[in-house]
């Protein structure tokens, strides 16, 4: 399969998957409708395909991962819905729509987002009668992990605090590799209890999951400054607008750029090295779409 | 052991429970230390010990539900720090101590709220080893659906949708058995979980956390009304001044005080035909608590 085939798979799938949970709820019609316009919002699914591609490269069938890849887009997308509130960014726009709270009013945009953090696990536990009691009980726990204080929203809270202030690379790398990295590697981590796989395979592609993370968010930054309003749906220079620390502020521009090609060459090696070149074929080819994306 | 005695006990046990688990967190420090601030404020703590109670009554272990009366008692704290958001009740004091996002800032209150639904997640799989994963994705599965959109969210959207309106009593019905009742039915349901009740024991027990869920929020409209700024940690008067559907408002003071007994009553009852009188002593007490309490 071509690589941005698979991709639109992958979305369609999840996306299909993440429709039939939240039609089954219908009230209060707000919380459900703003529910769905939070995640089926025309996102990349880098997560849910993340968790495809880690089970498909382990021999295991995609479908297995259908609940967990939805209540991990539906975490992300919820802390997307939080961040956007007047008391975070303040932001009126994601990818050309208005936001969340924005769509349905502040109240509204908290609640949603706490539903949709709280009915992730109710999908993860509901949903996956597939697994063993005990994969689920660990999956659980991971995801609670990654998105709680010692993960997303400590990443979060440091983004935050770091507003205004020059930071150090670390606090960068910290922020980050919280923010944005741990939600990263919780897919792939999940698709390797889902695949029952070596511990070695779980260590390889952990590592790619954060190399890949890091790279992300560097593109991100890049972006920031290069991209344009209609392919990034948000203000180009919204970083700068709100004086974050980014890594093209901290490192330069073009070691930023330098820094990423290093990154996802690294991620694409260890790969290689451990499952062959054929069978990294889509995560090799994910890496370069996320050095190369435009949006 | 006297009622009190008990109340002190369940207290302070699910008290140093949740100090425990929290106390494992420490970055960032301000959503390690909101988190404690949220959930360690003097609260009553009846969700915890409707869990104690109804092991006891189930010839159960107290022990054996300490992380999930820890959990869901950090869920209902996450609960009140949202709630207490300008964007929701905008209440500065609960409890006589200022809300956490007065005390910590908006941003860090929302994402306070967030790290603590998030973690009692992690409670309810990393701290339940002694248990069957069976049971762990049963409660983790009960505690989502009960906490979210079908439950506790649902009622608050409610609430929030019928502010200065009127609104019939099976609208005030609805919004309370979600916004109040789901979360004290969850600890009694949890705990038959936990114990392995029997479908009859269970039936009994829930029905009776149905009944003194209503009555607390009764209760909780009458001492809106009758009580007073010090005993009850808010203003008093703060429903009608934020033009919101009581019980009084609706039904009457009088017709209210009458529900409120003739509901207590019936909980009594049918603890006493499943279980004897002597078994049903802390649970009778318990309900009598409920409609005599002036906090």
């Amino acid at each position: 399969m071509l690589f941005n085939e698979y991709l639109q798979n992958g979305k369609k799938l999840v996306e299909k998957g993440i429709d039939d949970y939240l039609s089954e709820l219908t009230y209060p019609p707000v919380i459900a409708q703003g529910m769905k316009y939070a995640v089926l919002n025309g996102g990349k699914r880098l997560r849910p395909i993340l968790l495809f591609m880690t089970l498909d490269i382990l021999g295991s069938d995609m479908e297995k991962g259908l609940a967990t890849a939805s209540a991990i887009e539906m975490i992300h997308s919820y802390s997307l819905v939080h961040d956007d509130l007047p008391a975070l960014d303040n932001d009126d726009y994601r990818r050309g729509k208005l936001t969340t709270h924005k769509k349905f009013g502040e109240a509204q945009g908290i609640l949603i987002g706490d539903a949709l953090l709280t009915h992730s696990f109710y999908i993860l536990t509901q949903k996956n009668n597939h697994l063993p009691a005990s994969s689920i009980v660990e999956i659980v726990k991971l995801t609670s992990d990654y998105a709680g204080i010692n993960g997303m929203i400590g990443g979060q809270m440091v983004d935050i605090e770091s507003e205004g202030k020059k930071i150090d690379i670390e606090t960068l790398k910290y922020m980050h590799s919280h923010k944005t990295g741990k939600l990263l590697k919780l897919p792939v981590e999940c698709a390797c209890i889902i695949a029952s796989a070596t511990n070695k395979e779980k260590e390889t592609l952990t590592k790619y999951a954060d190399l890949i993370g890091l790279a992300f968010q560097i593109k991100d930054d890049i972006l920031d400054i290069e991209g344009d309003f209609e392919s990034i749906g948000k203000p180009v220079g919204s970083d700068l607008e709100h004086d974050k620390s980014t890594y093209p502020s901290i490192i330069g521009l073009e070691n930023s750029k330098k820094l990423l090609h290093e990154t996802v060459e690294e991620a694409k090696n260890i790969i290689i090295k451990e499952f062959g070149i054929e069978k990294s074929s889509m995560l090799i080819q994910l890496a370069e779409y996320i050095e190369n994306r435009n949006k």
